[in-house]
């Protein structure tokens, strides 16, 4: 089955159920409430297109959850989101619950995440109503500087300067769009989007790109970091609460299980030790 | 000086400050910061546009404070505004400060008042990162019978069937705009505009086009409360929550002093215990 849902990361310590750690995940508190309303005996294990740290927010996130068979055919879909959005808390909604046309993969069948970040380059303007997706930057930065230095970084790229390297994950990515905003309400709007992102991937381009936009780096230093390729301690990582993981864009239902496979190669292909997993 | 603010309401008792109570209140915090970046003895006074309830929010309140003359004239307002927002809750924002035009009274110069009441009929379409702001309803809601029902209402009436009466307060208004309309995310967000407004007038207005929305009444019933005048217990006050309001709108500075008068004088003339104060 096929979940589209959305949540307020702030009291979330991020997507990722972790085990014995007590901590209040999205994927604990979403297993839990399927166990209840599917009254099944232990919860059931979901996957989905974006794990989001802790604090990070979705509007658009989708999982998926393998069932029996049985079970799917005397569920009703509405009935299922009904019951959900009952007894989930308030700051998680499922909107759409549906059974998961063949090959459909949650992680592996996206072409494409799109993330949103939100700014706000001048504390008096912060609408206290949206503060909780809204970091404040502390001085007024420069969308033109911004763009300049965002454009070099579209397109296929090893992306290990702006990522946390794991031993055989592969920080190669293909970075569709990247740019930067003013909206009429006088934020500052990133919209970011990949084929898939490595770990804090988002919030290290971010994080430089607030430094060319006050003006601490020039615009040509993202492209020279992303050349030198090492990760490099002087790139700050954005603030999780402006970060909103908008939308997964999948292909066509006939393609799903095609494009699994083939995310799952090019994973592989890459991966030295092929045990300790696909990038995530 | 004239004060331009916002505020997320969840975690404030009202606007107005309440002797003695303990309670947190948006003018208590703003008069304790004003007091401290002003460096005045004691708190000084504010007057706010419209006096808004426990959990109500706003977006564009407005308030003024009088202060010495010299007090004034070494105080730069960029500066003031910067200290403000420094010592004050992230749930209030001081958008601007300015040295207001003569005759400037921010309870009585204003020409109306707009609100907005933002409410999902559909739980699982509920964005959790605006779950503060918006009103969950239990059935769908038809718009277009809202507006049939809300139409009547429009102009110059006696709206005491839909406010707490006050002993020699007037609840004649008039209402400029009351209607409702569904927005691209599914929400369904009423506008309500008035010269000004009574207690409690905006939510029970609200709460009867809501009944009307969900079949529970006839468009027509109102109309009819309208002209029966008194408050019956079978309208419903709408949660304070859906509520914000978003801007005040003032006349051209020339005018300011005479329309601060006239309302004066407008709210007096049916008063019937003059010292009882002219409304809010």
């Amino acid at each position: 089955m096929r979940l589209d849902l959305a949540y307020d990361g702030t009291d979330f310590s991020g997507w990722a159920w972790q085990r014995g750690s007590g901590l209040r995940t999205v994927q604990g508190v979403l297993e839990a409430a399927l166990a209840l309303v599917l009254r099944l005996p232990e919860a059931p294990r979901t996957t989905c297109s974006g794990r989001t740290d802790a604090g990070v927010h979705a509007r658009g996130q989708v999982a998926h959850l393998d069932l029996d068979p049985d079970l799917v055919a005397r569920t009703d879909a509405a009935d299922l989101l009904r019951r959900l959005n009952g007894v989930l808390p308030r700051d998680v909604r499922v909107h759409s619950v549906s059974v998961a046309p063949p090959g459909f993969d949650a992680r592996f069948s996206p072409t494409s995440r799109i993330y949103r970040y939100r700014i706000c380059d001048r504390p008096e303007h912060l609408d206290p109503l949206r503060r909780h997706e809204v970091v404040l930057t502390r001085s007024p930065l420069s969308v033109a500087a911004m763009n300049q230095a965002a454009a070099p970084l579209v397109g296929l790229h090893d992306f290990g300067a702006f990522c946390r390297r794991r031993e055989g994950a592969t920080t190669i990515r293909t970075l569709i769009r990247l740019g930067f905003s003013r909206t009429h309400d006088g934020l500052v709007v990133g919209t970011v989007e990949a084929d898939a992102f490595c770990h804090s991937m988002v919030r290290s381009l971010v994080g430089a790109l607030i430094d060319v936009g006050d003006g601490r780096r020039e615009p040509d230093w993202l492209a020279a970091r992303l050349a030198a390729g090492e990760r490099v301690p002087d790139i700050h990582v954005a603030p999780a609460a402006g970060l909103t993981l908008e939308q997964v864009m999948f292909p066509p239902d006939a393609e799903l299980a095609a494009r699994a496979d083939s995310t799952r190669r090019s994973r592989e292909r890459v991966t030295r030790r092929p045990e300790a997993g696909s990038g995530g």
